[in-house]
């Protein structure tokens, strides 16, 4: 047994309680108050890591340890099985919420001190009992992947389960995701579901929920909250701000994360969010041109064509790199454009070629905010020419996602590109407000 | 002859023309004013185009027209030859201005209604005479290309002709150059002109300077008041407002086109603008930390590796892209990852792949504000593992030129590692400010 574990059975400690540790350091005594963490399974086990509140932890060296006081033990999570406990209320709407993994559902690595998925979508539902106030709510696990390791083919079984749930009698959906690709995927659920006559609202967090800074709480009521309002719309709920006031509710085709890091990460582009969320109750629109809740079966239409990439425009860049993925077999292409939607005049000739094999090419621009044009400048004018599809205020993401939908219905050039012009899940704005930039 | 034609000659009209015409519809009569645009050519010839104020063009028909009123002639810019008419004044500084093209030097194809270079440097900095009141200006066309055909062999040529001038006796240099890809010049000569001790100002303009709501007159004399002041740096001067308030000074490796017309659509990410210019008078500093105006040569360090590329992430990434450029010889890739700079698990044996064929894997994020870190999730520390080199908080684009820069000046793995991480020109922030999130 090393020094650690010996040392915290003999003082009655668990992974959990809460202490106060006198340390010796010379002549003076420090005393650290915190969390006893699991000591690392790679370490000496010469010290006992306490996670201070300021989140940081701190490894103290047993023999320099001159007393430890137990203030609070480790409150076992109740293991209420809430199905039973929590009866379906009358009166109140039914929600599901479905785990996909991610940070919301996850909790450190101790032994590496990485993040892991972990939690499973009910431990999640436990830990923020507000959402079962506002509704009944059933979690289910249908996933447990980081974000980065997202699918396409994950999408279409996401939004089969999303339409399962509607169509089974759930009032709203909440999806736990992984922020990195919530974006992606919250497109992806806009074009999928058909016919949506409920509330799908993606949910994540940017600190993992055993960390005091954790927005996952806040985003999980937030949502659950948009999950029951009239809004029959894939949307992502994620704060406002970077501290607890509010937060927003963005159309699943407009939004992005724009942040890698903060808590009030993802914004609208070229768009006003739909409303704001206010924790403690309310939910205050900011626009009213949304589609309503109503009756009628959900569709998941979810047929995509897989062979789609993204190719970003930048000085230098070489045509060889399209004609690879037309050589590949590719079907489209998102160009992210300079400026406008461009790309260099030495480019445009392989675009014209992939469109000549059937390949389709369309366009937006790397600016991200904004709306492509090829109109104004010669260089457009002739990609124009060689046939590529000028997205309008699209972003490059969400063109991707409906270029792969769209794709999975048709492989003709002139319906793809009638199909990319089609206004399906709010992806395109007939001109874009003036208060939208950087917003 | 077009009815069009038939109808200006008879009318006395002009191109340029400011014009009130009456036009009759149904029982109503409607007043535009404008200037009056050519006839497109391609057009059948019934409507006269009218240029309002709003930047928009109305055609008129024809055969609608009550009447029309002549306001102003169209006024012959006067064909001063400013070097003969505007000698070197003492104890004004020396500024030469660069012309590369773009839209600062365009005007308007009225066959076409396109935009194309036009504007010799020449033509443009008589079109602002308020510069020469600032500075003895010597214009000089470089290149006239649009910025979407700007190629990083371009970048040295400017660099050089920066650094002969600089060293010549100019005081400060000027570089008007198309929007597009303007943000990527400017951190090719942030890297390229070392022991820079003089400014270099890059301007453009988002709306060609024959249009009433061009940006190109105030952008050009904020650049030049910049290229007069005490920061030795490589800057983009641009509109900080959309209205005629002020410009921002940007630092060259931290600034990026974030819109796609707006004439504010440039900005600092991840860090502050160097400084606010007003275009009557006045340079307010937004920061102190700057390279001041010194002594000595400067050096147009520009050996360039073009065989670099920038890939995004996206969900269903393939790795077959990598290994592409692996396989086509590239000897750098600068990866824009997803959040904190991740990428799918089945992507990183690509990574591990080219790493260990001796190509440089750099990481960025998509997200583009923020800090890449691969030390928290899993699948980061993997990449770390796999050999990829974090790029703190540069821009993609900013870490793609500077990729090239290094990998001219070393290929040893290890050394490309310590100069990607060394701060050379403003690109890593030691930390991230705040405020300077969606600023």
């Amino acid at each position: 047994m090393r020094k650690v574990e010996e040392f915290m059975k003999r003082h009655g400690l668990e992974v959990g309680d809460l202490v106060r540790v006198v340390k010796r350091e010379g002549d003076e005594r420090i005393t650290f108050e915190g969390l006893v963490m699991p000591p690392y399974e790679l370490s000496p086990g010469e010290t006992l890591t306490i996670k201070l509140d300021n989140g940081y932890n701190v490894g103290v060296l047993i023999d320099a340890i001159e007393g430890v006081e137990i203030l609070e033990k480790a409150v076992e999570k109740p293991k209420m099985e809430f199905k039973e406990v929590l009866p379906r209320k009358e009166g109140l709407p039914n929600v599901r919420i479905l785990g996909t993994g991610g940070t919301i559902a996850s909790r450190i690595d101790y032994k590496t001190g990485a993040v892991h998925p972990a939690f499973t979508a009910e431990e999640l539902a436990k830990a923020v009992p507000e959402i079962f106030e506002m509704a009944n709510v059933t979690p289910e696990l249908i996933m447990n992947i980081l974000s980065e390791d997202m699918k396409p083919a994950y999408w279409a079984r996401i939004a089969e389960e999303v339409a399962k749930a509607l169509n089974g009698g759930e009032d709203g959906v909440v999806i736990a995701h992984g922020t990195d690709t919530m974006a992606y995927t919250a497109s992806a659920l806009s074009f999928m579901l058909r016919n949506l006559t409920k509330p799908v609202v993606l949910v994540g967090a940017q600190r993992s929920s055993d960390r005091p800074s954790s927005d996952a709480a806040m985003n999980l009521t937030c949502a659950v909250r948009m999950a029951t309002s009239d809004v029959a719309e894939v949307m992502v709920v994620m704060h406002g701000e970077t501290s607890d006031t509010y937060c927003l509710a963005h159309r699943g085709t407009k939004v992005r994360k724009m942040h890698t890091s903060r808590r009030d990460a993802f914004r609208s582009i070229n768009d006003v969010p739909i409303a704001r969320i206010w924790p403690k109750g309310g939910i205050e629109f900011l626009r009213s041109d949304y589609r309503r809740r109503s009756e009628g079966e959900v569709i998941a239409d979810t047929k995509i064509e897989e062979k789609v990439a993204i190719l970003k425009i930048y000085p230098g860049i070489s045509g060889e790199l399209l004609d690879f993925l037309v050589d590949k077999g590719y079907k489209g292409v998102v160009i992210e454009g300079t400026g406008l939607g461009h790309v260099p005049q030495d480019f445009i000739p392989h675009v014209q070629r992939a469109v000549e094999e059937g390949v389709a090419v369309c366009v937006t621009s790397q600016c991200l905010y904004g709306r492509v044009n090829l109109n104004v400048y010669s260089n457009g004018r002739k990609l124009l020419k060689a046939g590529a599809i000028p997205c309008e205020d699209m972003l490059p993401e969400t063109a991707y996602v409906k270029l792969m939908w769209v794709l999975g219905h048709t492989r003709e050039l002139s319906e793809v590109r009638k199909m990319m012009l089609t206004n399906y899940a709010g992806e395109i704005t007939p001109y874009t407000r003036y208060d939208t930039f950087l917003r």
